[in-house]
């Protein structure tokens, strides 16, 4: 996708100040935090919403789920906790439609 | 999990205003919702919080975005959009222990 800005970090045309990269997935800093610690996930694969998750990246959505747990044991995160948050959407506040993971912390967040 | 509210739940010994079943999860209205729709979608296994994932969990935990998304079209939330979160642990604010995901919309949400 070639205007697409999470696309352009996972090809390197944009820096991006990364926790961690697998084949799969990045984690990068938000450059607008809204907690403490506030990383983007991604999938390297262009998956534009939720609701556009098709029944072949089950699995890929699946090792998602450990790949953030990675990210948190990094991070410092895993024994006191984080909020993981998928903004799907104009209701869900979507800014960058590329599926993407906030993940919060590093203090106690109010819901 | 003898003394897990949620299990309880998925046993039928505590009754909730269910949106869906099939064999592997459950989503039910949230007793105090915090946006128009406010829907938990909990896996009928006991997995205490997102870092007790396991590689085992893996397939489930893909397959629950479908789930999610088949939730969300029931209540007519599919176009307009909604929220996923995750609360883990302390920090996240997690106040049942076994795994479950806000699903929030019905109107266009704050971040």
């Amino acid at each position: 996708m070639s205007d697409c800005i999470f696309c352009k970090i996972v090809d390197g045309e944009i820096p991006a100040n990364k926790v961690m990269e697998d084949e799969e997935f990045i984690a990068f800093h938000d450059i607008h935090p809204k907690a403490k610690v506030h990383v983007l996930v991604i999938p390297k694969k262009h998956i534009p919403t939720f609701m556009d998750i098709q029944e072949e990246d089950v699995a890929l959505l699946g090792r998602l789920h450990l790949f953030i747990q990675k990210v948190t044991k990094e991070l410092n995160m895993d024994e006191k906790g984080f909020r993981v948050i998928n903004n799907c959407k104009d209701h869900g506040g979507q800014e960058v439609y590329h599926l993407h993971y906030h993940i919060l912390g590093g203090e106690k967040l109010a819901f």
